[in-house]
């Protein structure tokens, strides 16, 4: 069925459908739900946060217990911004220590319950936190619910690839997969290139451990039978090498090894950047040679920085929903939420269902 | 059985016990075998690494079709080092594009499966190649043989921690494993950190999602479990982040997340160094920069040549196999010809035999 879709239409055709399509959303203002109690800065930098991306095109929903928001929202703060941020209360904060779906199950006043809910009401279209991952994930199954046609809800990351972003899902939100739900991720990863990169057909890669298909653990090959023929712009595996390389627009695995990988990238980045810090503070030449060079990598540096891309989301939900670091500062959560406005006015969420509709997921009930 | 055997060895014993034996293997001379028609640089390259690594107590056994390696031997060579090589006669090379175990199976006079054999025949105690991978994964497994105990032998690689060498594996040669197989590779990693790296009690971590027990897919899970009660040194979970930090000494993973994880480490470390290649050549300030660091960045980038560390061998099997980069240089193989032998001379193949008599490996029929 997916198949029989993609023919009749023309990359131009969709594209300026997708044009016409953003345009119209652009200037309509977008509210976001910004849980005030998550994360080790809250609720100070969380509240600052807000102040920083508040204005008329981008309302923030503050969730939290009134008399903890309120002091951060009075004084010495911008009145217009001021203006654009509305209080909705909360009466408790789920932890890193609580079970998350319990928690969610039980707590119905914490802050990301009433934050999720508020996605799920329609009070806002989305909903940002620094708060505990495993319950922000367990609010959006829950409570804001899967997208149509979506059974696996992925975590999409954006690489610092050598030119441009590279959406790789998932991050680790599915520990344990199986071959149609790297299909889903492909599914979501795609729509995301489409609409919030710009991407007119991206190219979906497999994260594998060969280039030749038949190589990979018993999941990796089936996902690779599964999306050779799914209708997507399948371009075969990728390996960790060319994660960063421009071989593919999307790159999906299963969760464990997309956060392992992800992590080890990160881990692996400081501690290049920790050596090229030590080598310019070992002896007077490059000493000197560091301070002249530091501006150039700061600037760098910046796009392998979670404060700066902001871009972790949860999407196959029926609402944006954007991770942040649990250490998330003010500039961060700034960040994240232009970046879920952005995303949602570019109509990431529409361009998930526009793609659900072309593509049949195998082992689908409703596609057999 | 294995925990019962930890108790009464005080750590001090067991090193002096390594110590001595080190001592005593240090004088006997190492004879390894080079493939010397593997890879992309082969023969010339080849040959040359063998002529920069032979000496008195380094001899090397050169397998290959003896009229093309001849040349390549002769002519404005060191005598000395010539001194130190012999030739093995193949007839035949296994190309990346033969499958691997039917080819190791028929091709009898190929020279993986030569150099393989001379090692089984005990002509020589390693092997060294730069060819087809996984028909060094097959001939080990099929002509070398498994050593006593271990299931499933594993591409061991150093990974550049911030505090000296971090034990990894399975870097890829077992894509799908069962949860026994990641305390065999545990074993190994134990006996190769305690006899190459010198460390008396190295820690073990499992690569995983979070840090807390109970996270992970399916199989992380249960390697935890029994990882916990194995008598190894045991400290838990490792994130990808962590991996270069100090935490473990030892990581353990499956072949597939861990072949994922080393290239997408090579593929950041190269992107980073890219970027600060680029930064460098930006604007005169940073041009300035750029040159003065230059050394000092040189000598850091070393740390992340698999060119310099040559250290990619696989363990388990009865001999040493060091697996080298498809495109080795002379440099590449002789450091690959010195690790090889510095390994051997260190005991690591009885160090493999010492660690499998003191653990129990669940599941093992010979334990139960």
């Amino acid at each position: 069925m997916g198949d029989d879709l993609v023919g009749p239409q023309s990359t131009e055709v969709t594209e300026t459908t997708e044009v016409t399509e953003t345009t119209e959303v652009k200037d309509a203002p977008v509210t976001l739900a910004l849980d005030a109690e998550g994360g080790d800065n809250a609720p100070g930098e969380i509240v600052a946060g807000a102040l920083l991306a508040a204005s008329s095109s981008l309302r923030v929903l503050l969730v939290g217990r009134p008399q903890v928001i309120e002091p951060h929202l009075a004084g010495d703060v911008s009145a217009t911004a001021r203006s654009h941020i509305s209080v909705l209360a909360s009466a408790s904060v789920i932890s890193s220590h609580d079970e998350p779906a319990a928690a969610v199950k039980t707590m119905h006043d914490a802050s990301i319950v009433v934050g999720a809910r508020s996605v799920a009401d329609g009070l806002s279209q989305g909903f940002v936190s620094a708060g505990s991952t495993g319950a922000m994930l367990a609010a959006a199954l829950l409570i804001v619910r899967r997208a149509g046609g979506i059974r696996r809800p992925a975590i999409v990351t954006l690489l610092p690839g050598v030119r441009g972003p590279v959406v790789f899902l998932d991050s680790g939100a599915n520990a344990e997969c199986r071959p149609e739900h790297l299909v889903e991720f492909a599914i979501l990863g795609t729509a995301y290139s489409r609409t919030v990169i710009g991407k007119a057909g991206p190219r979906v890669g497999l994260l594998n451990i060969g280039v030749e298909e038949g190589k990979g653990n018993e999941l990796a090959q089936a996902a690779h039978r599964l999306l050779e023929r799914s209708g997507l712009n399948f371009v075969g595996n990728v390996e960790g090498t060319d994660l960063l390389a421009d071989v593919a627009d999307v790159v999906v695995t299963d969760g464990f090894t997309g956060n392992v990988a992800l992590k080890a990238m990160e881990g692996c980045a400081g501690a290049v950047f920790s050596r090229v810090r030590d080598a310019a503070g070992t002896g007077v030449r490059s000493k000197v040679g560091g301070i002249l060079l530091r501006p150039a990598l700061r600037r760098m540096r910046a796009g392998y920085d979670p404060e700066e891309y902001g871009g972790t989301c949860l999407l196959g939900v029926r609402g944006l929903i954007v991770i942040c670091h649990g250490n998330a500062t003010r500039k961060a959560i700034a960040n994240g939420l232009r970046f879920g406005a952005e995303a949602l006015r570019k109509g990431v969420l529409a361009g998930v269902e526009a793609e659900v509709a072309r593509i049949t997921v195998p082992g689908d009930p409703a596609a057999s």
